[in-house]
């Protein structure tokens, strides 16, 4: 059976085709996947600028201190100097102001005599450049600003306004069908009859879906019939990829691999060492993933965040690295079976990390309580021993 | 000057108004406020059930192993037994199926002679209890299962769906206003005139906004003529809440305060000691939160994390407490000028924070890199000393 590491190798080179790309306009790009590389397509700042409400100065005008200097202008924000200033003068300026030809450094107004008079007094010898943004120094004409594959947060959103880019090509979100199966599953709004459960793991992982920036599309809850779960998966198919949930352990009726073999999916994980999650399939089709879940809620959880999450990601194209932080436990544990990804309280300012007492792989409610995963090592592990969890 | 602690001080305990709340389907509850507690309508799970694939037995009746029973039913999940076990007899039962009426414990196939006959033989005495899901063990009837408050992400939706509950009162989205004011901001679109500087803060604050599930209407830029501002502001009030940025440092045309003052808005913070995002100004108007950020983007974004979110927070209801992560500053810094908020890469696996070159608050390619605010005291620290970080 492949341990976690062998799984995330299979993964990371399993053959996934490629998602069209979209132009949308900038402010309906956030959390959307950037498809193309984009490049600075000017300097940033366009032009030196003041960094503080002062003075411009010739440095060279300045040996020594208190100096009175001539104020031949005064530049707002927004506006262009069109005159330099000459020997002896300055210019009032206000952050954010282009610099007047002439000047190289900025004296804030708090070393100086103030505003407000026709002439001033520089109480501070400034070095040149001080308190200027020099044109370019952010980033320069042609230098790569943001790379495909990056996904838009406020900042980067920020970054592209800054330049004037009001559109952007990302990555068109994927449809990802979801099949749950299992004869005594019942939709979550349905009343279930005795020994019945309810689909929790379909809106669920249409939730975590969702999240990733896909677009899940339910294909509703298969039986075990063999025939009945064959049609859904070769409908689901036609999408651009396959979750099934349920049906994937040693139960009787279970089929799930039976069916994607069928219908040609090619099998690359069947099985992984962890606990919970243990049967996992994973397989490709026309470069489109396909994958079974186990049916048990928290199983189901943890699986799609160790296995699916970063295929999903892959598939658009984006980052697929997780997000790893090392914690000390506060308990020990003794060793468990296998490797294991259990429900667990971070503190990340006090830098600890606590299991929480959950009953099993039914148990969303302490799962709802959690919030990472904690992988526990299959060896004792001591009381404040560093471990790594994984945020949820 | 408030430090960054009183700060937060105030905003906690500033008068907001309650926001209305809406009833919508769990399918679309993803990401939203949850608007009142939730307790459990039943026991989870219904019954005892099969933890394992195997044999549901009675304990009593197996004094040493091996033993052989009689296996007088199949029970598979979704099934309900109406007939018990009787003495010698046990039930092949599948996982997730209620255990018949008799039997306290499941025997797991693999410490059985197996599936497929009249007869199993049973190699390993089970514990009352083993192997079972005790009814209501996860919670009961009656208990709180989820508070007011919880921003409702995948595994909430999935232990809300296990008790069939498909409709949930959120809170309803404030629309926040968002005002971009300075003579030199153009809308980013537009080419900018030498002098000029595109407005890159309103798609930010808008997406910062919008990712809190709150719903920002852009009114535009105002000039720096203070009727211009006020108008807006006066059009801003009528919404839920209002994000001014630019305008509230100390150049001559700033007039952001006096606009609130005379619109009535009570103002109970104006500047706070850290760089950057020192001028920030927060007031309340009819329980309605009203900002004014400095117009400097990377001002804005630090002020918008540390100032505008909790509130924002608040008044949706939502657990508004910070993230703080420690960590390892990788280089020692000298003593900054004020409390600092700087733009940082965190390796959390690593448990290592490094500050990025930025070039001031106007630099958003820095802080397009970065994945964290590194919160530096105004004092020396050593290299390797364990600073705070806030993920962004």
């Amino acid at each position: 059976m492949n341990t976690v590491e062998a799984a995330w190798e299979i993964l990371k080179t399993a053959p996934l085709g490629k998602l069209p790309l979209e132009e949308v306009f900038l402010e309906d790009a956030l959390s959307r996947i950037l498809g193309e590389d984009i490049f600075a397509p000017e300097d940033q700042p366009a032009w030196d600028t003041a960094a503080m409400d002062g003075f411009a100065v010739r440095t060279e005008d300045i040996e020594k201190t208190p100096i009175c200097l001539k104020v031949s202008q005064v530049v707002f924000a927004g506006e262009y100097p069109e005159e330099g200033i000459g020997p002896g003068e300055c210019a009032k300026i206000m952050t954010g102001a282009p610099l007047p030809k002439g000047a190289d450094a900025v004296v804030p107004v708090e070393d100086t005599s103030g505003f407000g008079k026709e002439e001033v007094e520089i109480y501070r010898k400034p070095e040149p450049g001080s308190c200027v943004r020099k044109k370019g120094e952010n980033i320069q004409k042609g230098e790569l600003l943001l790379e495909k594959g990056e996904r838009l947060t406020p900042k980067e959103i920020a970054l592209l306004a800054s330049f004037g880019i009001s559109r952007v090509l990302v990555v068109s979100p994927p449809k990802i069908a979801v099949i749950a199966t299992g004869d005594e599953v019942v939709p979550f709004e349905r009343t279930p009859r005795l020994g019945q459960i309810r689909n929790s793991n379909t809106p669920m992982l249409k939730a975590c879906l969702e999240r990733l920036g896909t677009l899940p599309i339910s294909l509703g809850v298969a039986s075990d019939r063999e025939g009945d779960l064959l049609e859904k998966v070769k409908q689901g198919l036609s999408y651009d990829g396959v979750v099934v949930t349920g049906g994937a352990s040693v139960g009787e009726r279970d089929c799930v691999e039976k069916v994607f073999k069928k219908l040609g999916v090619s099998i690359l994980l069947h099985k992984v060492r962890i606990k919970p999650g243990k049967p996992v399939i994973f397989g490709v089709w026309e470069g489109k993933p396909v994958f079974g879940l186990p049916g048990n809620p928290v199983s189901a959880f943890v699986s799609f965040s160790l296995f699916v999450r970063p295929v999903i990601l892959r598939l658009l194209g984006g980052h697929t690295h997780f997000e790893w932080h090392t914690l000390k436990l506060e308990m020990g544990v003794s060793p468990p079976k296998r490797e294991s990804f259990l429900p667990a309280k971070a503190d990340y300012l006090k830098r600890t990390v606590q299991l929480l007492p959950w009953k099993g792989s039914g148990d969303l409610v302490t799962l709802s309580q959690a919030n990472c995963l904690a992988r526990l090592p299959e060896r004792e592990v001591a009381p404040l021993e560093l471990i790594q969890v994984l945020p949820i």
